[in-house]
Order: C-alpha cells, then structure tokens, then sequence
C-alpha cells in the first residue's frame, strides 16, 4: 500500500478537492484527510488495473507495478487496502463532523464503484478486442475516469458549503474536466514520452482497446480536448470567488505531457 | 457480483448482526441493508481468496468459483465491486440514520481492513509454507475471520442500542465465537465432507499452511472449541433479555457440518 502510494502521481484528484474548496474556504488544510481518500481509491484502481489479468503492465509512475514488486497476491490485497482504507479514513471524517461530510462520502463512494469507476472497468475488459460503439466508448470513460474526478470537484464544493447553484455549475465543470483528462489520456498513450509519464506508450493499442483515438483520430481529439477545456473554463467564469488555481489545473491538464 | 452472492452461504454474520439486535429491538428489518453489507464484505473476501494467486480454489458453496466462472479479471472486479456496494449501502444507512449507524459502520469498515480480515490474509499469504508461532496464529485467525463476526455481533448491538455494559459483553461473546468458528472450520478443512462442506478439504495442507490443527492437533482443537462454545454460552447468560437465538446460533456453529 505504501509502496504505490508513495511512489508519485500528479495528485490530481485531492488536488481538485482542495483546489475546489479553497474558493470557499481559506482553510482547507481540515478536508487533507478525504483528500487523501480519494488518492487512495485511485492508487488501488491503478494497481488492480495493472494486474496480469486486467492490462498487465509492468511500469506505473515510472516505477515497477505492485504486483512486479510484491507478487499478484499482496498486489490484490495492497489494492484491497487501500480502498478498504479510504472508506475507513472517511467514517471517521464523517463521526467527526456532519451531514456535509457524509454527502460528500457517499457520493464518492458511489463514483468508485459499480455506477463508477469499478463499473467502467468492467466495460473496458469485457470490451477489448471488439469495436464498440460511441455511446459504449462515452459510457466506459465516463464512468472509469469521469465519476471519480467528477466527485473530486463535487465533494469539495460540498465540504466547503458552496451553494447549490455553484454546486450544479461546479458537477458539469467535473463531468467536462474528466472527459477532457480521459482524451488526454489516450492522446498521450500514442504520442506521449513513456519516461515523462512513467509507464509504457501504446498499451492501449496492444491490449485492442477502443479509444477515443481510434474512433475519432488523433487531430480531432486534440481538438475535443481543446473545447472540452474551452467549456471548462467558461463554467469556472460563472462562479463567484478565486477561481484561479482551478483554472490553472483545467489549462495544466489540457497541456501536460505526463 | 450477483453470482457469488446467490450462491448461498449460511449467512452466519447478517444473521449474528440481527439476531444480536433483536435481543433489544422486536422490529429488526431496518438493519437488513446493513447486515446485507457484511454479506457482501465476506462475500468479496472469498472471491478474491479463492484467486489462482491466492488459494487458487475451483469449488466454493458447492458451485465453481468466480474466477473459474468469469475468468479472473472479473473476479477481481466482482470482489471489488461487493466491498464498494457495502460501503455504498452503509453510507446510505448512515444518511438515513444517527450517529449510532456510522459508529457501527465505521467499526463494520475497520474489521474488514488492513487491521481486521484483510491485515489476516496478508498474513496468512506470507506465512505460506512457513512455520509460524502461536502468536502469529492467533493473530492471523483474530484477524482474518474474528474481526469481521465481532464485528457483526456488536454493530447489532450498537445498532439497537443496548447498554454500554452489554456491548461490552457482547464484543467478548464475538470475539470468543469467532475464534472458534475458525478453529471448526480448521477442523472441517481435515474431516469434513467436501460434498456438504461445498468446497475441497484438506485446501490447509495443500497450501502448505498452519492451522489450529497442524499446531495443536484434531482432539486438542475439538476440545478448544468446546471449551470456547461454553464460554460464549456463560456470556450470553449475563445479558437480560431473550437471547435464545443467539444460543442457537452458538450451539450450531459448534456441531455444524459445514
């Protein structure tokens, strides 16, 4: 568990939770603990994912994966753990706080599981080797990628008591910025720098996965991710308060390379 | 999923969690969500320690495993999924409920973590083919199957409010039940009836494991399990209120045959 936390990561998750409460709050440093949370629950889909019997990948974060270090048996339950850790780490933020704690935790839990994260996993096995079509392609990354992020945003804005209305402006910015991160993801998986981004190129190719780049070409990709972001930041303009480093983060993912 | 949880079981921790309630509470059937979560965290833990990289078990309940039925990829995911839909039900029970739904929640998340059932398979995985003390043996069974039916048997308390005093007593009875729930199961591992039992026996000593039996012996186990049945029957004694079925339920789990 330590091993793949420890082992890096752009953070990006925790970093949208804090980011996203910081325009309501000045004092954020109370919500590190849910932060936290969530980039356990991403660590353990990440090793989970990596498996021999999922994509089979030796190299994640520019590091062996778990199970090439620990063995497939520890991989499964250092994956285990830190899910089963994550919700641990958030009854405990929710016996000592409110019933805003306990929204912004069930709607997490529900983005990592069955109607989330877990259930896009399952579309993109059952997937490999067959074409499938856009609104398949659209359900597995929403649901794989888009949720989780999505409940990234979400929940820092309910943590930090933001109204309703900046709620619903805030859920369709997380939708956008996820979908935008996940072409990004699969652009970078064709013209990325395997040692920038610390884990092999064409793995989605090899693994006859369907992406957004073999449905739509790379050009026209580059140009989703570009209005996706577009869209982002017009949402982010609606909203009352600093919304600078959120804006920095929405540009920061359209160009990383990593 | 939905495969491994129908396949049956003897449902003994939903059923520890609810009749352990119904020594306070008459009306019990607002806990069945709950208790359905601890279904589903057991259920998981077996999928996942029935995985080739684990005890690489075909048979299970008398019907093939998961992986063995969808192949291991989603076998994972099944596994994950149940512990994610527990943690997805119990969130909803807490929004539901007070403050006493998310104290026996987060105590149902802890004995299933690292310091609970999944701390005892890691265990139990690196112990392999090695000689272990007493010390490591009981900790590993305190852990792997205790937490989680203590667990079972206090959340039910807590959930129905009984006395400090009586939680007290009833984390003793759980703690002793499921010390011997596992050293029977040892027991049946060596002379149980696989075709009752539903899976192989003899699994222990083909994994090259220590159980209760290879460090103890059959008649000292047998004895052990008595003994330990006699005391959880003297702490049920103590608690006023009608606590017949949790008798019963003792009394089974010492002369069942699988």
């Amino acid at each position: 568990m330590e091993y793949s936390i420890k082992v890096g990561g752009k953070r990006i998750r925790p970093i949208l939770m804090l980011c996203t409460a910081n325009i309501y709050k000045d004092n954020y440093k109370g919500l590190i603990p849910m932060a936290c949370a969530l980039e356990m629950i991403h660590t353990y889909s990440l090793i989970h994912d990596d498996l021999p019997c999922m994509d089979n990948d030796d190299l994640r974060r520019g590091k062996p994966t778990n199970h090439k270090v620990y063995g497939e048996a520890i991989a499964v339950l250092a994956g285990d753990g830190l899910l089963n850790e994550a919700m641990n780490v958030m009854f405990d933020c929710c016996l000592q706080g409110s019933k805003k704690e306990l929204k912004a935790c069930a709607m997490i839990s529900k983005s990592a599981g069955v109607d989330g994260m877990i259930g896009g996993q399952v579309v993109d096995i059952i997937s490999e080797g067959k074409e499938i079509s856009n609104e398949q392609l659209s359900y597995m990354h929403k649901c794989k990628t888009g949720e989780l992020i999505k409940s990234a945003v979400v929940s820092g804005a309910i943590l930090a008591e933001a109204s309703e209305q900046d709620i619903k402006i805030l859920s369709l910015f997380g939708e956008k910025l996820g979908l935008a991160f996940q072409i990004k993801d699969d652009i970078l998986d064709v013209i990325g720098n395997a040692s920038l981004l610390g884990k092999n190129v064409n793995s989605d190719k090899n693994n006859s996965k369907t992406t957004f780049i073999s449905k739509f070409g790379l050009e026209q990709c580059k140009e989703m991710c570009r209005s996706l972001t577009d869209e982002c930041l017009q949402l982010l303009d609606k909203i009352h308060g600093n919304i600078e480093n959120l804006r920095n983060i929405t540009v920061f993912l359209l160009e990383r390379e990593y």
